[in-house]
């Protein structure tokens, strides 16, 4: 993985400004990617914070990423680094991770070991892992890539260049966009939870909705998103999921929203587009989420957000033996404030009294 | 899936009533299965909670179930939908729902991948899918189906009836009983977390005790089971456990309990009977919880619950600003409590003086 | 599974005190394990928290742990057990469960359906289980065993004795310690959640770190690790995780520290040394925590921690009702420290005016 600076400049469509010219652009090797703080010579570095400004000048890295404002401010500083320029530097060190990931390619084809049901569709350049179960009516297009021993139920439809690693379940009658990620023991269009209660006897609802997944979707591992009741699921394009959420039947998730881990949404919940929701969040059912809105971690949702803003709850960590009183004190809140008020009073009183 | 409307009052046991008599109950036939604001011709519906009862004029379903005092309350309009009757309409929505499921059967029979070890008894109409192991001794009784990829250890014991969706890890002798349900990548009778500390460092205690399912239980996509560390951690029969739910070695759930997505109960704890937890609980080991009571969503429960009753923790979520200066005052409320009374004290003294 | 006591004397190193002198300690049987108020004869049991001391005098068990301290208190009694002396009793408990552990053995050997990719490296005593797949250039070291349908990546590295249940992957480039312990459905090297968003679009950034684990680490059912950014996600030795744990990229967690259940850690956030971390406790990203630090359940940790102590959050259960007029105070709690500042200054003055 060796690239030079000029065919990265190319690929992140980026300004180059030489540190020197001693060599071309097309001369100078990058192998590899790093954080500022340790990049050595051969790496590409980027600064997306300024408060790192100052690692700048003892920065060893071939070549760095900045915005033109930090580059321009560094002009008359002989950086010891050649420079690539793009407005968001962050998106730049994205970009070129995918150029240094060592991962290696699953390579295209249907594992021997593999089995592949009835009146599957298998587009061009599918790769199949071992022991993968693909059951029957099921429509895989270009370029995906199951991995081993994942399970794609009946009928399902996924698009093209999506990825699918090892150990994940779709299903039957699940259907996923196009260029979507989904991690290792995924699970998609389990049964939504949902069961009708006679005389203290659960009958279970045969859950008969199904899960549509958009395109660019991240789906963490380790994440659960139930099928729907009657309707389905939905999942929308360029949302992320990270690890060990639970995304319970009829949720919809709108364009561009993020999941932090250990998240969950109960049935019928509407989350808005380009939500973020904190790790360890739980949004309760049949809530309405407006679009933007954020909620810091570990937030208890328990009704509708109408407003985008930024949402907590909890208390924080505190040492416990002065948290046990807090607690004690937190069951006497309505109390104290009674007291508040009737000390107020009273205080009022004995005002009007001294000035009499 | 098309059933007449003879067919179906049948099935449910339900009285129908026609909304005119120019077909007779074995010519109209039911195609789909829709809630009340979607359903259209040819879909049955329901009716479960009267705040709806304003939707039922506009209702274009061939059929709807209500109860006999609100199909009473309607007798005088005309109804476009023939009704049926039943005491609890969204027990007849749940037992529909079977009806019209459009998920695929899996064909009884062992895939020629799956693995079976030695002195494996299956019963009658046994599926097994492919890529499944059952290890040494298992008996595996009529009608169970077991998904593909899912591993069941030696000597475990399956109830007539039971359904282990795709990937599914069962370890060495666990006991599931009868038409119990476990979804994809559940994973029942891992080692309980067991540990003895000697001087930092951690001994791990081999957990010998199993784990004993009952039966009509749920099990959801990502939930553990934890085998117990001596006797067994125990799911009496009519529980219902939703996803991602954690359950520690020796926990015993009573009949009829549920709990919701994200749940844990910690080692020991006794949930007694007819419990709801709501999502995101979490509960401390060597508890006891009281028949009959609930939690609402993220509760933390650190106490034994000797009363039925519903109880609840945290603060729900408001907007992070205001949170901010919550949590700091909640640090501080023993002091706010003490300088209330305080007050209280020095107002009492002056108004004793007031009246010297 | 029988012993004599002269065995399991010599297998903990206990000193033993034999109630009589009528048999031989290599003449006793001991064929089971049992708490202390449920051992019956041919049984061993241990006392490790004196609050049970009561229980000793009705103990039927054919031996007893107990620590030289308890066992001289009970000299003079005729106590109907023989006793073994070890100065932490509940250690000598973990050593025997797996003296008294049926849980059927593994057979050494590649079981014909695992698949096993090019130059993988199997030391002696390995077993593979059926379905497993072993991805190319792994190292694989003596008496490892690697369950049925897991999955491990290519390039990993897994030490010697190390365990792996069913169904657990292992993504590419894994580096596993001696003498782990895997639960099934656990997910290692899974991509950390890292995007950059430019204009409301999630580019995902390749995660090209990898995840080292230690020795003697275990690793709970359903647990997912993150692979790292650039660096490595690091578990350093005898670090013990629960199930349904996340921990996402670039965690440190270090030497002998333990996490219960459904706990989480976001990105880059360090762990030190033996800290304890309470069920469902969820440590936000970039933070350091000192080593010793304890969480209890629940804890919501969004800053540094920086001495060692117990720490703790959230308010515990209380009857529903009663709670909601708590929460809607807690969002009164500025204004009501507020006020009881001004109660205070009012209080002053008019105890001013009085004296005047």
């Amino acid at each position: 993985m060796s690239k030079t600076l000029q065919q990265i400049s190319e690929y992140l469509d980026a300004e180059l400004r030489l540190a020197s010219t001693e060599n071309s652009a097309d001369t100078i090797q990058v192998v590899s990617l790093a954080p500022l703080d340790q990049a050595k010579q051969g790496a590409i570095t980027f600064l997306s914070d300024t408060k790192y400004l100052s690692q700048l000048d003892q920065c060893q890295a071939t070549a760095i990423i900045l915005t033109a404002e930090v580059a321009d401010q560094f002009a008359d500083k002989a950086l010891a680094s050649h420079v690539l320029i793009m407005p968001n530097p962050y998106l730049g060190f994205a970009k070129l991770s995918h150029l240094f990931n060592p991962a290696p390619k699953p390579v295209a084809g249907v594992h021997p070991s593999a089995v592949i049901g009835d009146n599957v569709s298998l587009g061009q350049n599918v790769s199949v892992g071992p022991n993968a179960v693909i059951e029957a009516n099921c429509d895989i297009a270009d370029d995906v890539i199951i991995g081993a021993n994942s399970t794609i139920g009946a009928e399902c439809k996924i698009g093209k260049g999506t990825r699918i690693y090892p150990r994940v379940t779709l299903y039957h009658g699940v259907t996923v966009g196009e260029l979507v990620t989904i991690q290792s023991g995924a699970v998609i269009g389990s049964d939504g939870f949902g069961f009708a209660n006679e005389k203290g006897e659960w009958h279970k609802i045969a859950q008969i909705g199904g899960v549509r997944i958009g395109s660019r979707v991240e789906i963490g591992a380790n994440t659960t998103i139930d099928r729907g009741a009657i309707d389905d699921t939905v999942i929308e394009d360029n949302v992320i999921l990270d690890n060990q959420i639970q995304i319970a039947h009829n949720v919809k998730i709108g364009y561009g929203s993020a999941m932090a881990g250990c998240s969950g949404v109960a049935g019928s919940t509407e989350i808005g587009k380009y939500c973020i929701v904190g790790g360890g969040s739980c949004i309760s059912g049949h809530l309405k989420i407006a679009d933007g809105t954020q909620f810091t971690g570990m937030s208890s949702v328990t009704g509708n957000i109408k407003q985008a803003g930024t949402y907590s709850s909890g208390t924080g960590v505190q040492e416990t033996a002065q948290w046990r009183k807090s607690v004690v004190r937190f069951r006497q809140l309505d109390d104290m404030a009674r007291k508040i008020k009737a000390l107020e009073k009273q205080i009022t009183q004995l005002d009007q009294k001294e000035q009499d």
